[in-house]
This record gives structure tokens, C-alpha cells and sequence, in this order.
């Protein structure tokens, strides 16, 4: 049997995770990771014209399957991701992701590509984005709370974007620090494991959480929190998981990404209805303050949004051009009469 | 530089379109109607299972993207599909899709598949379901109004699950009506071509009304609609897109498939919120009486849901096994240890 030939509006240039990593390393991960979080942040400079809307949520006993749609009115952009804190019990990752961008005008796809390894990158690159505006001047030190899969990206990102020198790390489980240490062992920053939570934020202008469990999970508590630090927080991103305790947003001036979903998912879940909490977006436009005093606690109450992915993937879709670094994906049906559908059936007989 | 390897949970297999079309006939096109109507009347007949939510639209000037989620607690399935009836001027589909199942318990994606022509088939199995409830004993002649993209696979679901022999062919574009009557020649159907709605109606047991203009359009009107006939209403399908007069809604039995999403999309947008509907699956379960007489004018009043979505992309995975006619795609990232995301990018390099 001939296989039928499909019209060049059939294909989708599709982005494999060999690909992109191959991606990642011809642009290389520091560059990557800083012209990221300048694509995103041009992103939420043009906040208002998104199409918004709290990601879908399909919830089970184990975790949750998520898309999460954005339009700019000219590119829609969507991604799928799942969280499942008990696949690494099983050797699967907690989190996958793939993602699409298509044309407006016309609905049909433009790129598809795995978002597993750009999650990754977008997620530390909107942290250092928030750590712009909100870290204290001169911020040299992070602690990192939670050494997953996030753990190096995040200690990049920080480094590449905000300029801190040195990583405080601390996990339960010794085996991810090492596993970030060893991995970071190559790069300028100056790494330290420790022992506790509590040793690990001694003297940190940044500390970053980013813990897994599905639950109610106190990683921090008030007493541990100095005056100064900005505190960004990335692992309590679903209904029933934080790792703040609620005294630590009493001190704080919160920023969130947006504001309906992380009522359902932030840390701000724990807290009455009338806390207040500052866009994102309005700072980096300056319609509302960021960091106003080196006294301040700053808390990036981060959940993940969906314009952080429309703008990675239009980022890998701008990056992509005479690369070669994807295969074009038979996808679209596209027969030459557009109404005879079934004669392109037929005649693939 | 060599591709690293990926792990054989990174693969997810992928259906080409040219894939599904060779499986289409492998299997044979009338069979694979009839299993894929019982597929959706099963999964119709344990409706309140599903997570079911009505589809996230992104509406723009010239069409609509949809994501199409839903999920039975075992297997997660959704489709993304666009409307763009502009589109055809300019050579592309009005309707595109492509679709994914994931495994619940994990997240992982278990098949990615091209939607355009399972969707049109799963559409066509769909009508064909409601009409083995709904239309009158013995109907042997189905009027099809619009005969773009479905239209032969109506036709052949009609022919196939409830046994019409003769089809009534009507478009305002004499082309499409032609195309049709040429592609349904090599089949058992007498084929009648006519040259207005009204004279397509004659004698019709079945009127299918299938258009594409995203606008209120009357397509029908009440003096053209003879006691005992069902109208399979498929064309409106959108926000102000219907194709029916409301007096003929005055004058029917309406069935829906997800009333909170019917009542945006579908023919009832035009009627006051107290039009009574009945839902499709309480008629298939029994709950609900579906025709009463062969005077009662019944519609179904379709504009798809994530449901009959679920059926097709389980049938298909079914169905693969064996046959070779998908491609293993690189999608998800799956460390050894899955923790050390950051490690599988650096032994990439």
C-alpha cells in the first residue's frame, strides 16, 4: 500500500526532547535561561491582552492533569501537564508536559513540542523574572529548599539573571542534594549542603521552596524567616499543597502571577479573602511597588501560569528556524478540496 | 553529536494521518462506524462516570480553538479542535483535531493521534447513536442539508446503524453537492441530487442539517417540517451559529448531549432557559423515553462532547494493538533517576 502524500500544510513541526536539549545546549542553558525570563517578562508587560483564564484541572487520588490554554489574539498557545508527586516511588517523573502553539486566523497548529525540559526552564526563569523586582539589592546567596528535578535550574537562573554566587542546599533526602551538588559542581556558583532548612537559609537573601508532597506541608515557619528576604515559592502550586506556614504571609508582601488561580492553588489558599496580594505584572509595568525597603519580606507565591508557556514556546518556536532540530509531524488532515474529506480518505486506499 | 536514548517510557505512540486513514480501511469504514457508534453508546451508558466540563473556547474574530477535556477516573482523554469557516477559501479545513489519552494514575500520555478524520467519523457515529433512538421505525431516507466534510460520513453511519438506503442531497454550492454525490457512488445508497432544502426534505424520514456559517442562519423553517420526522442538528454548533427557525424547536423533542454546554452552543441558545431538553444518555439508559410516537418531531440538537471524543481515542488505542500503524514519539523526558532532570540535559551535551 502507497502511503498517500500529505500536503505541506499537513505538517507540524514537532520539537522531541532529544531535540530540544540539543536546543538547549546550541543556545546554551545560561543564555537560554536569561533570554527567557526577558520574553516572559515582555509577555507580562503585555498582561492585559491575554486571554486569561484558570488552568483545567482534572484532579485523582494521585494528582492531577492540567491544560492550560493563552491566547495573545494573534498566537493560542496551550499546555498539558500532569503532577503526580507518587511517580518517583515508580522511576516516572512527578511532572511531564508537552505543549502547542497555532495560528489565531486560521486554528491550525504551528509547533508541537515536549515541555517536560521547558517547564523546567520557564519555571526557574519566571522565578528569577519575580527575583528582579523583589530580591534585595546585591542578593548574592539562595537557599534552596527541595532538591527535585527544579533544584539546578533554579540555582542557574538565579545565577544567570540576579547574579547570586553562592547555593544553600537542603533536601529530606540527602540523595537529591548530592545529586544537585554534583550536578552543579561544574558551574562558577559556590555550593553548600546543609543539613537542616534551618542551616540552609542562614544568611540567604533568596530562599526557594520547592517541595513536592500533596498535602498540607509546613517547610518554613515564622520564626525561621529573617528580615529582608524574598522568599520564592514554587512548590505549593495545588489545592491542598503548601509548604508556608500562614504566620510567614502575615509579615510578607505577597505577588502572585494570577490572582484566581492562586487563590485555588498559592500558598495564599490558607489565608481569609481579604489578604492582599499584588499582581506580578503591575510591578514589572510600574503601576505598583516591588521591593520598597531592604527590611521588607517579599514572597513570589508562584503556581505557574499559562503566558509563561506561550511565551517558551514562542521563544523555541523563534529559535527553532534553520536549525533542523525537529521532524514535521503528519497531524492535519489537509485534503486539496478542503470539503472533500472522505475523498482523501478514499482515495488513500 | 550523538542523540542520547531515551527511555522507552519517553515514547508515546502517534498516529499519523496517514496512519489513521490505513487503519480506517484495514478495519473497513462501515464497521468501524457501527463499532464506534456501540463504543460511544457504552460509554454514553455509564455518562455519569465522567468528569465532565464544558470545553474551554478561545473565540476570535474568524473561528474558535477548543480543548476538549475529559476523563471516566481510569483513562484521561481530551481533543484540541478549531472552527474556522473562512478557512476553506483559502484551502484549509474548517475543522481540525488532534487528540490525547493519559493514563490517570501517572499522568503519562498512553497515545497522540490526528483528530481531523477520527472526529469527523466519531461525529458521524454519534448522529447515527441518536438516531437509533430517535428517528422513526423503518427510516429509510435521510435528507443531508450542507455537504461539506461530513457529509459522506453521515450518510454511511446513517446506512450502516440504522439502516437508510437512500440519501437526499441539498448545498447552496451545486460543487460540494457534486463532490458528495461522487464520493457516496461507489456505495449501496441511492444517491438524489436537489436543487433546493425544500425539495431535499421530500419524503425524509432523516434531516440532517450540517452548514458552517458562523452566524444565525436559517437553514430550516417550520413550514418545511413534516410530523414524525428527526433532525439530526449538527451545523449549530458555536455562539451565534444555528441553523434551525425557533418555531421548529416550539414544535420538537429535543435531546442534548451536555445541556450546560448546549445551551451556548447549540439550536436551544435561541429559546427561553425553561425549553425543556432531554439528556441523550438517560434516553440510552432507559431513564428518559426517547421517540413516543411516529408523529413526535424529535431533534438532536448535537454539538459534540469530550465524551464521544474519549470513545473514539480508546477505540483507536484498542484497535492499534498489532497493527504497527502509529510512530514512537520522543515526547516525555524520563530521567533514570527522575529527579535528575537537570543531569539527563547535561549528558546530552
Amino acid at each position: 500500500m502507497l502511503a498517500p502524500k500529505p500536503s505541506s500544510k499537513a505538517f507540524v513541526p514537532f520539537v522531541s526532547v532529544g531535540n530540544m536539549m540539543r536546543l538547549v545546549h546550541r543556545i546554551g542553558i545560561e543564555t537560554m535561561l536569561v533570554e527567557l525570563t526577558d520574553s516572559i517578562e515582555a509577555d507580562f508587560r503585555r498582561w492585559e491582552l491575554f486571554d486569561k483564564t484558570a488552568r483545567v484541572a482534572s484532579h485523582s487520588t494521585d494528582g492531577v492533569i492540567e491544560l492550560m490554554p493563552t491566547s495573545d489574539g494573534q498566537t493560542y498557545g496551550f499546555k498539558y501537564v500532569n503532577g503526580h508527586p507518587k511517580n518517583m516511588g515508580q522511576g516516572l517523573q512527578t511532572v511531564t508536559a508537552f505543549g502547542l502553539l497555532a495560528d489565531v486566523a486560521t486554528g491550525y497548529p504551528i509547533l508541537l513540542t515536549e515541555m517536560t525540559m521547558l517547564t523546567a526552564l520557564r519555571t526557574a526563569a519566571t522565578s528569577a523574572m519575580a527575583a528582579r523586582y523583589l530580591a534585595p539589592a546585591g542578593a548574592t546567596t539562595m537557599a534552596m529548599i527541595g532538591n527535585g528535578a527544579q533544584a539546578e535550574f533554579q540555582a542557574l537562573a538565579m545565577k544567570a539573571v540576579v547574579g547570586i554566587t553562592t547555593v544553600r542546599l537542603y533536601d529530606i533526602d540527602p540523595v537529591a542534594t548530592e545529586k544537585t551538588r554534583v550536578n552543579l559542581a561544574d558551574t562558577d556558583l559556590n555550593v553548600i549542603v546543609c543539613s537542616t532548612a534551618q542551616s540552609a537559609i542562614e544568611g540567604a537573601d533568596i530562599i526557594t521552596t520547592c517541595t513536592a508532597d500533596k498535602q498540607y506541608a509546613t517547610i518554613l515557619t515564622d520564626n525561621m524567616i529573617g528580615a529582608g528576604v524574598h522568599i520564592n515559592a514554587i512548590g505549593g502550586d495545588c489545592p491542598g499543597k503548601t509548604e508556608l506556614h500562614p504566620d510567614i504571609l502575615l509579615r510578607s508582601d505577597t505577588f502572585v502571577e494570577y490572582p484566581p488561580q492562586t487563590w485555588i492553588e498559592g500558598e495564599i489558599q490558607q489565608m481569609p479573602k481579604d489578604y492582599p496580594v499584588t499582581e506580578l505584572w503591575t510591578v514589572i509595568t510600574g503601576q505598583a511597588e516591588g521591593r520598597r525597603s531592604q527590611d521588607q519580606i517579599t514572597l513570589f507565591d508562584s503556581v505557574g501560569f499559562a503566558v509563561e508557556d506561550f511565551s517558551a514556546l514562542r521563544y523555541v518556536h523563534e529559535k527553532l528556524a534553520g536549525t533542523g532540530l525537529y521532524e514535521d509531524l503528519d497531524i492535519i488532515a489537509d485534503p486539496d478540496e478542503p470539503r472533500d474529506l472522505f475523498g482523501m480518505l478514499q482515495r488513500a486506499k
